[in-house]
């Protein structure tokens, strides 16, 4: 006896089509036209699109005073139902530990949604080179790096990150890496300080696009030095999506996403009054509304493969947490919260407006996601044997987004105010029924980890040979 | 009672999975994990892989000279179970007439595969403006015009090109141009003539690369003007694929295919001795090799988005039919059969040699080639309610390509001696076995009428309000 | 005893420098810093700038209902002292000897500033191909072309263009093509008509940037298989100087000019109250404003090499020509009058904008001209043994262009209103003083033929060795 | 009385023309056509071509074991009659203090030929940006920065070179930037030795273009955000040179130069036997073939703007300098002579050779090097008022490039058995007979210090206003 749903359109990034599909043990057993009901328990989703539930490839839960996997339900009420963690790696400590740690304790029994995890270095020391061999059995397939953050732990040097791009390919993972020119941040925000900028729009005017644009191109000389695979995180500008379509059409295998609030959000929210705009402070910078044309053109013809909700929830909110920086812009805790709304604003301002199809959407936030992450076709996609992750989708609903809705636990929301048209009907968690139409009514904790496969797609057309 | 396939890796241009799959009824009836035996015939393609019947966009059967749908077995036995061919209108008749009468008379009850048409445009008189709203439901959503061939009945001047272009796009119709510049292909031929060229080379000499660039970026700026997604046929050079390419860039709606000569098959050829080389006389000419790398790449990066045969062979083939140009390259016969090997060469050349993957094997020549016909998701998936055209292919036979294995009805192979690697083990059409391991197995004349459905996946991304 | 010019600033396309002119015998006989003053004439051009007298390698003197050379001496009046106009065909006649015919009873004797001639083709057989080795000997180096006018005797087909390159080639013949797709401005215009358009602004409608886009690039192919140089006259649009530029990137000798309308004068006036827009039809069609500046950015760059007035003053003017197509834009007369404002209309908006530089302003004004003429250092130049046409530019004037202080002889200035910085303080034609501060001096009827030598600057870097 | 040369074709970067030059009191007098003799000493130029003297934009004098302004006649035996030279600051002084040391000690009443200077940055503390508004006056205009050399006192951080990019752009200062990605080089120099790499060869091997491309097109963005126009110095790759033509069609005002051996040199040399390739190794690497034709198109199309020697030859030679690394590549000392041979270089392998023309020819090592370096039109010219350093070149010579005719002082010639066609038949500093086809015949120490003016032309075009 099964969980039937019946009536629906389903659609995958290539195809959109008319059939039945039957769940049994969490997993899609058979898609076929017509299956007889018999014993089975039957959802009808006439009228309804059927989708693989959303794979968010860009979370933050948990470190470094964002709320953490507790919270984590609101990626089911909004239709996700898969997301990809950054495990920080402890100071002293390896990535390997640390990936164990944070995933044990931090996720296990906690998490509401399935989850996996990349590694994230932060001890940059030349020991990193030795764990890298040992990273896939481990379950780290993608590492992430950031150039920025300089004075942080964060900040990883140039020639560390290409040495160990020379080991990861021959294993197969995939250096994830977040863009920005550390040195130049400093010296603006520095700058910034001095001519008497306070106010949150200080953020951007010291991490102008350009310091993007810089940084994503070094990389690519990098990478393409190194021959390696890379994936950039969170691209905002029309420049850094140039810089990655110039290297693809040259053959080299660079890759990214951008995130929700980098294809909605413009400079001006940074300027509201009353401090407000600190709500949007976030790494890299909310960008100019030029720039948000020219990341959704990059999520249309491919330049970009995803959009990730890069979610990082302050604990305290606006109100204890952000407003830690009324008076200096650069204490202001960077993050937005987004994991909830990605699926609902992609939808409206990307499928309604006309900017991506249908078929797109299934694409960036479904089905790449989960290949980059080493997840597919467990998750991402609806095929028999996948993993019965299912969001059934009411393309009629319309409402409005508001912090009111929220389980992401903080005092505002990131899309607060923006019209919402279609709804996640129901949000199925390997057959479970998690969510219905934006509210949760499933059990909370019970979501679990998914083991990635190293060679990613990242690398299947570029080192094809290798993979197999 | 059913034909179940077990075993199998089914393989999507997206998605390669273990399962298996049900025909009844001519129909994909269900895809599922470990389908029970009960009483259905089963097939075991264990260690082989699953794709959709092979589709070929382009092919021509019958006029001109040429074998008609009483060859048209070749494609079964090659792994394609849809063929595609142009309906000539016949000089002072319509379109329409002209098309059905092609549909009817020559292919309905002697095709072997199954069958759809495009229409081509041959009588230029402005009738045609009148027909082109009537086009649709009478099947026809491709229009064929050739900027080519002056002083022949194929050719269309550009303003008549245009004013189709600004109807057609009302209808969901998208114009298929042949584009090479024809006032300068007859300077070419005429000064080769005139100073003493007779051999085959002569006809490349005459139909340079730059002739099909010009008229390439001619036709994408009328397309422009006109406001009307369009589609390239037979692409072969570097020129015509970035023209191609940076009119997608700016988000123009212009498509193409190549061909599979185009991709293997050099001016090398043309110069073989004895007037061999008239074995590889076509339109657009066979061109130098490095072209065959830039098109390889376009239809990698997706820039083209189908590989069909632009299989025409002439009947009495080399001896009787090429031979009569023996002493002067202009009376060569245009044309080269290919319908029988697309796949066989496009796996070995492409798949095999790393330059495209399974996913873009099951893309170029399966997918696109159904979806630009309008012909998706009836033909080029294997989807639950799909047409069961099941291709299993065993990628472990390795072999040579020979006229020997030919059902094409011509005294030569187009590419003879080319090694071949993989070969269709079974092919369904419908549900009914029609082909093994190179050898017909079914019965002829089964093949039946598709009819296409309008605004095709070109209208889908830039005209997608008014398609719905 | 000569003229001496002291104390000014000499600027030539590289340089600026103190120094004084010494004029003998109507040539530049010296220059040398502080000549003695001797028993020379002086004239003091201290706080003045010393530049090359204009040349404006496009105007239109007298065919067709437009003012002929008895009004040239208005170019003097605004600093150019050379003309080179085009010699038009005579139907049934050589373009040699309506070429000689033009020069021998138009312009000899009447024009007052110097002169040469385009050979300008409008009888197209292929005798062309016959004359076109001996019009070097006559004074034919550039040879017009329009791919525009279907279906009058200006409109020239492709594959005459084209066989006519390949003989140019062999002469240092230039061939100067106008690029508009002539089909698609007929399809066009008769659309536009149905519609009920008849204002103005029909003519910009019914030929578009994409018509001349469209000619540019097949204009570029043409010349590209036949190894022959080209230069395209009036570039208008963006695309064309991107077409060209790209051209130029590969290597091809392709180059162009712009008219001074075409940067300063937007759609805007096309559409202004009372039929006022007819004063700006011409072909190619006025532009909107974001087309300008792409074509400053041309000029600055180096793409387009000269900066013509494409000056053509319909007898009658506004009233009585223009008027004739009150009723239907495409009754109205094409062309502008611009013979005396060039030189004002590109120092203002130009120079004094920061658009373009001094330098700029002598290459694109004079030294190109010239050298795509065929009659530098002639002309063009400030060199020992130039001809000595020398323009005292006194950069403090400040006025406004009106048709109040025009010689051009028609009813209205293409500038009317626009401001004026910078005046033609005194402009020496072979040393002999015709203008000053606006106003004729000299006596007309001075004029001089100026023939030019073959293989232009068109060919200086590409065909080297031949022109050697 | 002074020197009159008679007869020659004078050439600048625009024209050729015939006329007389008149030299006194060191300038250039007089260019007119036919000066009488009167008591004149006359040269005749018959047959010859008349350049300004070239102008070495790029040359090391002394510091760090290179022979010093001793040897420097060697530039005026090779037709160069000012260099200019990189001042380098002393550890622990000012880059002002080391500037005028240098200039005093070094070159005063040693140079040969004419002389000036760049600032060169090496101590690399924030005192830098307070010197900088002082610079101007004490003679530095241009101010080198090194990217490369990581561990050594020429390394100058991104973040000092930013600050001090936003200073100079308010004096008129031009940083003048060797960039190659310094942290990268080291990594690749340590895995060469690791790997046993020991010959020359591992100088490139540890040096590849994508490491000077990377560096390129960061300082591009560096100086997009700083807003202060830049020179780069000896590109040698493909990759650089585009980046700049990207930034340049883009409007940023980004120039550069290359050197003579990085157009005439390739891998192959590194390569020679009994580590003879050590003669090559200099800094960026020698590249490989495909990259010369990159780069001879980028000095040809203006995307580069000169071509300097870069001469720095080692004291001791190859057999006592270069053979320090005989077992190390890291040991071998970094430089090429080049500064005699420059001009026959480019003349045989770009004016013979038809890559360029003459006009180049004087544009690339005349006009632009001293337009760079804010010494036009002193230098760098033939004008009234100019300094009279004329070059007499015989195009008719030939012979062979060697050692044997080295003023250089090093025991090997970098262009050693090169042919030569052309030669500095007599060439002048200030009037003065310097060398006369090969040989030294005037005085050495002679050469006199050129001070330059800020807001070279790298201003010209974008800061014009600001440079008025």
């Amino acid at each position: 006896m099964g969980l039937l749903i019946k009536n629906g359109t389903i659609v995958s990034s290539t195809a959109e089509y008319q059939a039945d599909l039957l769940i049994e043990d969490e997993k899609i057993k058979e898609i076929a036209v017509n299956i007889p009901e018999g014993d089975h328990e039957v959802v009808d989703a006439a009228g309804k699109y059927i989708f693989p539930g959303g794979v968010d490839e860009h979370v933050h839960m948990g470190p470094f005073d964002s709320y953490g996997f507790e919270t984590s339900h609101a990626a089911l009420v909004g239709g996700t139902t898969t997301i990809v963690d950054f495990a920080p790696q402890d100071q002293g400590d390896t990535v390997i530990n640390s990936f164990h740690r944070h995933k044990d304790e931090k996720a296990k029994g906690i998490a509401s949604p399935d989850f996996s995890f990349h590694g994230m270095v932060m001890d940059t020391s030349e020991a990193l080179l030795d764990e890298i061999p040992k990273m896939v059995e481990n379950g780290i397939v993608n590492l992430k790096f950031f150039m920025a953050y300089n004075g942080t732990p964060f900040h990883v040097e140039d020639d560390l990150i290409f040495k160990a791009m020379q080991i990861c390919k021959d294993y197969g993972i995939t250096p994830w890496v977040h863009c920005e020119n550390g040195d130049m941040i400093e010296v603006l925000k520095e700058e910034a300080v001095k001519n008497g900028v306070t106010k949150p729009i200080g953020h951007y005017l010291s991490s102008p696009p350009t310091v993007e644009d810089e940084a994503v191109q070094r990389l690519i000389y990098l990478a393409k030095l190194a021959d390696c695979p890379v994936f950039i995180v969170h691209n905002t500008t029309e420049g850094a999506c140039e810089n990655i379509k110039r290297a693809q059409d040259q053959g080299q295998p660079v890759y990214g996403e951008t995130c929700t609030h980098y294809l909605t959000i413009d400079t001006s929210f940074l300027e509201k009054e009353n401090f407000e705009g600190a709500k949007w402070v976030c790494g890299p910078a909310i960008r100019p509304k030029e720039h948000l044309e020219a990341v959704w053109k990059a999520v249309k013809d491919g330049t970009l493969m995803g959009i990730g909700s890069d979610h990082a929830a302050c604990v305290g909110g606006f109100e204890k947490a952000k407003k830690r920086g009324i008076d200096d812009f650069t204490k202001i805790p960077n993050g937005v919260p987004g994991m909830q709304d990605r699926l609902n604003m992609v939808w409206t301002q990307g499928v309604e407006k006309g900017r991506i199809n249908r078929q797109d959407f299934v694409r960036l936030c479904m089905e790449n996601p989960a290949k980059v992450c080493g997840i597919y076709p467990q998750k991402g996609a609806l095929l028999p044997g996948s993993d019965a992750d299912v969001l059934i989708w009411d393309p009629n609903y319309e409402g409005t987004i508001s912090v009111e809705n929220s389980y992401e636990g903080t005092d505002y929301n990131t899309f607060e105010g923006f019209p919402q048209k279609g709804i996640a009907d129901k949000v199925f968690l390997r057959g479970h029924l998690m969510a219905e139409r934006g509210k949760l009514v499933g059990e909370k904790g019970q979501g679990q980890y998914v083991k990635p496969q190293p060679y990613t797609v990242c690398y299947s057309n570029y080192h094809q040979k290798k993979a197999e």
